[in-house]
């Protein structure tokens, strides 16, 4: 074996003795220096610390029917699926997720993916390419923005919730067919797009809304149907949804949901299914005891939704500002990414874990707390969260000046 | 709403009244016509079929241990990680895993994603982009194809397993960064790459290598290390290696193992790590289980090795084209799709469950069954495999002109 210094072929003598990978120390003093390093926090199983950053919404992943969900699940059909979809990872138990999916988004039929980030570059990249046009909101996820590039289509940004600029994007096109990507709820402001005057622009200029419901499934609507199915959309054969299993669903997995005709399509198309092993069973069973726990308890979406406009309330009679939360997801602006970081460690000292973002995932200016409200916070719980943020409020550095 | 012939703003009367997905039918016509659709069957738990179509090269998915591990980790952690790795996402049983991996592949250190395919866009976007050169193997699996052309490198691609066109590739570039990806053990022909003479050509021109133990990790090498670890090459710090947790690990998951330096770089870096939910606790806990019953039974891999060989002997004895395994599958050529599809058919109604790969998959007139074996088929079940096979072969078509 050759060694980094002795290349085995000396014939370009000036290369070798480079190490391929040693601009990875140089990038990691970057990020250290600009304080941009991230770092992996493994959390132990029993964290006294109260969860408000993850986004496990409705509180179920340790709701006993949903672990027996998957416990069941894994004694009767194995830890993994085994392989593709079209080959043997298709269980049973996949079919019913899929239908029960369908049936409570209010759309024809649904295919289930190993992730929602795989749910999203299939159902993408299976229904735009090059000679497409892909609008796409300006807040998009991560995931939407990879599959329209992987798409190849050509891609036009328009500004957040901004309807006017979509039916502009699509007037102005000269591709035949185009997609509407946005996401229902944003996951960092937690406000909803104007998804009636989206799909009116659609109707009107001939494109399919795609909506990400990643944050709105199980969460908006009545009895957590979405976000979609609110705006009366459920079922319309030009909208597309897309919705994660790993959030409100307490799982992992992604769905997608449409007409027949088009999951069908995807079946045939989408890469990041047929080239992927099939979710595993624990994950499916899992999803499957959520939704039969929604259905059996509606008001549950409902309970999360208030939660987090108390938490919204509270913050703003403590004077912090607040964006308004359509789901559940209220951010507390903090100004600063050091105000920000503070504030997040400020919070866990005291047992909260809240999330903290800073640029370049927020604009300048706007580093924020990111405070998830879970459908079973405790009364208990409530009381010490609305403790906690008092105390930061009156610990703020310029909190004086913004409290009578 | 306004209605599929009412749009709402007339100002574009051509378009709107064509449906924007119609053309999905037209495309499902010409599948049809093609004997291109696929449709998805679901299994029932109790099928009597044996699988020689997935990928539980160990037997493990439903192995009491593992489905214990799975067990244990739902109802230590719940039944979903919450949010990303970087948030609520990564639990002390991940961080276990990740230690776990990288020892038994000989690498520092492992980040585990939520999916193989996923680890794959993950790595190579977060090593290479626009600039930069990925020299891809042309049987590369589709998650190594979408990730190349994700990551907006120039794409050079070789002819399968060969070293010297990769080296030319390598020397002809004006890039300075350069990544070479291949599999190990290649999916479909069963195959190994040739991994120290693309080492060889990476040192020599100062690039990385990347591979793909999907099907390699926990059947290749001593005690399933991998075919890296088996070429000498675990822990040089210009390769990579990508595996997946469900293949052998009778999981769902993937993992990058490499230096310490390269996985802290994929913590700031990895689009599809830090923006998707952390891999469900039932999944971590399942490879974990796994890895544990291959350590302490080190002769299995051994064991899918020589079963698979089995296979391939058989089928050579019985006057089939066969391709030689070096992990757990063996293709049979069967020459024109129907031929394939006929012999996949008759594999099922006695009781046998085969792979069928027919063009675009495979090159045309090599069209195919894919059989994999597993460590745990029992006695019974080979004597069914050779007495199917030997049917099989009395019953071909053009049997008789090649049989003495
Ligand atoms: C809007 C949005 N879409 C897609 C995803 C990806 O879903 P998953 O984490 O289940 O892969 C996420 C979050 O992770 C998200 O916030
Ligand atoms: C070579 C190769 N790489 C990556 C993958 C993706 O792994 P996973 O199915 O775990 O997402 C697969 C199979 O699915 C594969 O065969």
């Amino acid at each position: 074996m050759s060694t980094l210094d002795q290349p085995s072929q000396p014939s370009q003598p000036s290369q070798p003795s480079r190490h391929p990978l040693s601009w990875l120390s140089q990038r990691a003093d970057e990020r250290r220096a600009a304080g941009l390093r991230r770092i992996l926090v493994p959390r132990a199983a029993d964290s006294p610390l109260i969860d408000l950053a993850g986004n496990d919404y409705l509180g179920l992943t340790r709701h006993p029917e949903v672990v027996e969900g998957a416990v069941e699940a894994v004694r009767r059909w194995g830890t993994g699926s085994t392989g593709s979809r079209l080959v043997t990872g298709t269980t049973e138990l996949h079919a019913e997720l899929e239908a029960g999916l369908a049936a409570h988004a209010g759309m024809e039929a649904g295919l289930v993916f190993s992730s929602g980030y795989l749910a999203n570059l299939g159902v993408i990249t299976a229904l735009a390419g090059r000679g497409d046009l892909i609008v796409s909101d300006s807040l998009n996820h991560a995931s939407l923005i990879d599959a329209a590039r992987l798409s190849r289509a050509r891609v036009a940004i328009t500004p957040h919730s901004d309807a006017d600029a979509v039916a502009a994007a699509l007037a102005e096109r000269s591709e035949e067919r185009a997609l509407v990507v946005v996401e229902s709820l944003f996951s960092v402001d937690g406000d909803t797009a104007p998804l009636r005057k989206l799909h009116e622009a659609c109707r009107a200029h001939g494109a399919v809304l795609v909506v990400d419901e990643a944050h709105g499934f199980g969460v908006a609507g009545p009895e957590g149907r979405g976000a979609v199915f609110d705006a009366g959309l459920g079922g319309e054969p030009d909208v597309v949804v897309a919705a994660t299993l790993s959030k409100a669903l307490a799982s992992q997995g992604g769905v997608i949901l449409g007409s027949a005709e088009l999951i069908a399509h995807l079946v045939d198309a989408a890469r990041s299914m047929i080239f992927d092993t099939g979710l595993a069973p624990a994950s499916a069973g899992a999803a499957l005891a959520a939704l039969r726990v929604i259905e059996r308890d509606p008001g549950l979406p409902e309970l999360v939704r208030k939660r987090s406009w108390e938490i919204y309330e509270l913050a703003l009679a403590l004077g912090l500002e607040a964006t308004a939360p359509s789901g559940a997801v209220t951010s507390i602006i903090m100004g600063a990414p050091e105000a920000a970081v503070a504030a997040r460690d400020f919070c866990l000292e005291r047992g909260l874990h809240v999330g903290c973002f800073r640029p370049p995932s927020v604009p300048d200016g706007k580093s924020r707390l990111r405070v998830t409200a879970r459908a079973d916070l405790s009364d208990l719980e409530t009381d010490l969260i609305r403790s906690v943020l008092s105390d930061l409020a009156d610990n703020r550095p310029s909190a004086a000046a913004h409290r009578p």
